[in-house]
């Protein structure tokens, strides 16, 4: 197992995969060089599943996106999120096809990714949780119910409490090695926001991951969601998003959650009424029974507009995190707890 | 205009862009870091040809060779040229998609050449001749007979003497000033073998570039072709090329024209016989006559098999100079004619 870190620095850990992860991502960039991306490799829509359809590669679309969040070159960052927006290509992400045409060429996707992240002048690393090529599978055993594939999963409306539901890889994914020394070898691992089921949980549930994360001395930090997901987990509050990730994982390993405790303006409500946004409750009285220590920050971002330039263009969604403010309550958080005479916070 | 150039270094400007510009500036570039390579660009077949027609772009395909040719990143390299096998992207070489991406995005092949050298650590710059989308046109006065089109005149058996022939692009094409810039400022110019009627010829047409030929303080050489080319130069010796070349400059401005003089092994010539391939013909007689000074070489190369890895897969020509014997001889004949007890060469 290769260590992904340099020594005598902060090691960060951050594991997901959607935009929650990319955002966070480029935050922390700006607090340490340090920073390993563990990233789910179950993604089949779009460009990526296209490419993995034709070409039989691994996805690439997150792998991308998290390279590009952690590039230094503002200008092949540009030139990797750039899309064909015509012709035969149309869709594609070119980092996605640089990504694919490097696998291809040499066979094998963590050189791929070593050589986009020496193009990219990436810092720090990033890692497929996976290297085999999986399908995500998620079933519920008493409705005899099963739903196959990342975007069948993404786009469904749940008839049944996915709390009950089973998530798996087919075939049974082995865990990259390099991004079990990633948690083994991390001091603060940061599970990202993102959604539960199409994104966390199918990298949680990738055999190793979760016994992994419970063998650890790492600092292990939840950054809940800001949203819930119509259909998906509507009125879940912020111990059911930590719930999930526990379930996951097999055990009660989390050390902190972090969640948002700012509440929106009239302005921003509006948007978020117009999106049909609902924030995640804060279940406070639940949240002191746990195991973990919960932490409440103002971490509402700026509504995003759609053809933002500075954003990456991965989602539809127009509400976001202020990324910033959660990577300074992370370092401060992780910092703070680590010192002896560490008593309270207030982010 | 832009100086391509770094300061207080021998500088070589190589004019053409096929298979013997490619592996001329490989050769070149272990003899010195001041290689300017100006580019043909009315390439329209292959992969260039869909890029172009699907996407409105200049064509990519001679320049990323060029690029490839002067690349110190051996991996990366390897990606530019390698090419799709299946699905969407199938016979498109990798370097092609960056470069229409690049200029999709920035809205300048200029820009989007010189980010793809950046990636690919070029010794030198690469220019492309014009920056305007033009088309290739080869027209016979007396026969009324037109062709259009580069890939068409590449494949076509010329029914008239090709000598009789007016090549020009549509639109008319305005040089780029940088390509006069390395023209105007360098100390060699090294016009490469190719075809003259689809390379040499419809660079050499561009408006400007035959005036800066003939007003530059540069000494000229041109490196005649190693074989005829069927049903287009059949006949042609090393006179005849030469003669085409001023015909297309507009002036008498070569100093010296390099020719093959050694004669093929019985196991070459057998090969060459396979290929139908004819050795261009040394008409001393005729040189001597000439205003440049003409010398010849030991410059046949081995003969490549088809799947070599060492050699672009750019033609399926299996005959080729000695790229290296050429660049050395080019050196030396420049810095022994700059030498002012010159009197003789032995190459």
């Amino acid at each position: 197992m290769n260590d992904p870190f340099a020594p005598n620095e902060i090691k960060i850990t951050v594991i997901g995969g959607g935009t929650g992860s990319f955002t966070l991502l480029s935050a922390l960039k700006n607090h340490t060089r340090q920073i390993a991306a563990v990233v789910n490799m179950v993604d089949d829509g779009g460009s990526t599943g296209v490419l993995r359809d034709e070409l039989g590669v691994l996805p690439p679309g997150d792998v991308r996106q998290c390279l590009v969040a952690l590039s230094d070159s503002p200008k092949i960052r540009d030139l990797f999120n750039y899309r064909f927006d015509e012709g035969t290509f149309q869709g594609h992400a070119f980092g996605n096809l640089l990504l694919t045409a490097l696998e291809k060429m040499t066979g094998s996707f963590s050189e791929a990714v070593e050589t986009a992240s020496e193009i990219l002048r990436v810092n720090g690393v990033v890692i497929p949780a996976t290297l085999d090529n999986v399908r995500l599978k998620m079933e519920w055993a008493e409705a005899s119910t099963i739903l196959h594939g990342e975007r069948i999963i993404d786009a469904d409306f749940f008839k049944y409490d996915p709390r009950k539901a089973n998530l798996s890889l087919v075939p049974a994914a082995r865990a990259n090695p390099t991004a079990l020394a990633a948690i083994q070898q991390a001091d603060l691992i940061v599970i990202a926001p993102g959604d539960l089921y199409t994104s966390l949980g199918p990298l949680l549930a990738i055999n190793g991951v979760g016994e992994a994360l419970q063998k650890t001395d790492a600092t292990i930090m939840y950054v809940s969601n800001l949203v819930t997901k119509q259909g998906q987990t509507a009125g879940f509050c912020v111990s059911d998003h930590a719930a999930e990730i526990e379930r996951f994982i097999g055990g009660e390993v989390l050390d902190y959650v972090l969640y948002n405790k700012q509440v929106p303006t009239n302005e921003l409500a509006r948007r978020y009424k117009q999106e049909h946004a609902y924030l995640v409750e804060v279940d406070k009285e639940v949240l002191v029974t746990k195991k973990y220590k919960s932490v409440g920050g103002n971490f509402l971002g700026a509504v995003v507009e759609e053809h933002d330039s500075d954003v990456l263009p991965v989602t539809r969604s127009l509400i976001r995190h202020d990324s910033e403010a959660i990577a300074r309550a992370l370092i401060e958080l992780y910092e703070t707890a680590r010192d002896p005479n560490f008593n309270s916070l207030s982010l």
